[in-house]
């Protein structure tokens, strides 16, 4: 029963792997790199969480030792790279989103797990559940030149799953009952939420500062305008990211009303 | 005694951290991030010089041990989320920049002399003590998509307190008489130098080709609006950051004229 | 003779660390930064593909521990940072470019040593090896807030090199014949390989769909609009660049007539 539930928690550890690497090639593909920018951001995006817990843990990178690990994010950048129906459909990139956040609970849990197994104190492995699960995407915005969507508050709460995911594992651990069965279940609230968020559309709340219209920040047009031109970068997006840009429109159009109640 | 100073240092640790942590959480407010952008600024400004210097050392980092490192970030993040008066007050934003300040003569200090205690030379402490000080904001910064302070030559001298700390801290060491009570000194003399240089506004010295008017940059206009739209970047600030705007508009008109002689 | 392999080896470690280095402290002087802005950056360039190597390895990283790997960013900066004369003569530029790919095709080989001989599979000592070869110049890149050059299709094949060259150490090795002697040989392909790129301009293949007309990719004027942004800014580059901007220009007109043939 625990191989088999280890097992399990291996090939979904390389499903969320391939997902965050998908996004990663996505991001490149986008960006117009070559194919080796679109290998080396699928492994960052991939692994880079990871290998920062592992790094801080003080073991060696399982990133680069386990060769599914390192193999996964090759397979995402080749269907990326060499399939351009990957980017027509609409509905690979739902699917993507929805691997995503079960890959941010997933991480989030896992790298709790880890952490907890080598001693460290739960704040601690809260912090580096949710390290290890967004790690990856900003490492790979960095190297894209992007502001990492994990920091921007007009997407989707992308840390809420591994917040939630790290959180769970702890509290399991703490009723003594954290074993291979309960830790993969710990991820299933956490993705849950995350579905609810982007089902939703729940934002993450600003500082108090660009709320309070009496608060002193009544110039807001310069900093609306540095958002509003993050969006039109992603508008420019053609064809394939069609679906997505109506989206990201709607989603401004939701959002932009409030924001000028605010100013 | 030494008792008394370990507690003495611990909180002047404490203390830099919260300053480092203000400051990523004003760029993170400033630029419009969400609470978890805010606060995962505020953890990367106020621990990264020290968890890299951690890393290098082979050590686990006390970034992820310490309670109290990791809970500083949290409350200055909360304190720059929350109040709209901090934001008001251009006394607090100098009373941050004299707290940064300290801060990187301290950590100067402290990893030198962490370094020189896992038996690293006098120059990798120094490069040490310079890498935990200004590592911090080079990593918030990386994450809010701006070019480091601790790079730009128009901004104020910032690796001088780090360097001048690590070099006292070696000094000390060299003539035998580094301990509890003389480390926190060394420091003195960096926070020294530091002030003068804010207050005198000492600018870096830039490249040769940069001051010689005869040596090929002369279509500097182009360069020279890669600066001013840093400026304007900034001057583009809305309200709370008025003083400090105006701050930068003197500097700017300091500034330019010398350019132009140069050109 | 093992002794003098070593010390050859050494020297030649030196020596690619001082042209990395010179690149990133270029990147430092065109960027317009302050003497600590290029010593950083030179450092950052000549260091971090080896820092990254052993901190994954779990070794104290070398570039903290050996003074002439340290030392020699310095030199390195202050050569680029005192002397006009290296910005104006289009010659040293050439001469740092065939010392760049010299030093790829060497840090991939010694990575991929030095993770053979701490254990590790070969996937993941070719990827140590690359890592190594070209994470320094990806961390200077991201410091400078510009895309790293290894990520970029229309740069020369940045990655080539430290692939080659790792892939022969792992040939040598797996037919048992790697020593001090045909280590640095196996370097020489990769380096004929990069300096045959360089020559013929050959370009990193982009995602099959920026290749094929009817993958949607229709509306490209944006993206392209991006790359040639990228290009001006490099083409704005005054006086000492000259001679690298006309060949910018070149490649650019050489590149687009295919772009419209694409779209």
């Amino acid at each position: 029963m625990n191989a088999l539930t280890q097992v399990a928690g291996y090939w979904m550890d390389l499903t969320g792997i391939f997902a965050f690497a998908m996004s990663g090639a996505f991001v490149a593909v986008r960006k117009n790199f070559g194919v080796f920018g679109v290998l080396l951001l699928a492994e960052g995006a991939g692994l880079g969480g990871g290998l920062f817990r592992d790094l801080v843990i003080g073991v060696v990178p399982v990133a680069f030792t386990d060769c599914g690990y390192y193999l996964m994010p090759v397979a995402a950048a080749l269907v990326v790279f060499f399939s351009s129906r990957v980017h027509r459909h609409s509905g690979v990139l739902a699917v993507i989103d929805v691997c995503d956040t079960a890959a941010l609970a997933l991480f989030g849990v896992t790298g709790a797990v880890k952490a907890l197994g080598h001693d460290f104190s739960w704040p601690s492995a809260v912090a580096l559940g949710v390290a290890s699960a967004v790690g990856g995407g900003i490492l790979s915005s960095v190297l894209a030149m992007e502001v990492p969507s994990s920091l921007r508050w007009e997407q989707d709460l992308y840390v809420l799953p591994a917040v939630t995911g790290a959180g769970s594992a702890i509290l399991l651990d703490a009723f003594g009952v954290l074993n291979g069965v309960t830790a993969p279940c710990a991820a299933v609230p956490a993705f849950g939420l995350g579905l609810l968020a982007t089902r939703h559309r729940w934002r993450t709340p600003r500082a108090r500062i660009w709320r309070n219209p009496f608060s002193g920040m009544r110039h807001q047009p310069a900093q609306a305008r540095t958002a509003s031109t993050a969006d039109s970068e992603r508008t420019q997006l053609a064809g394939p990211y069609n679906e997505r840009r109506q989206w990201v429109a709607t989603t401004s159009s939701r959002v932009r009303p409030a924001k000028v109640r605010e100013g």
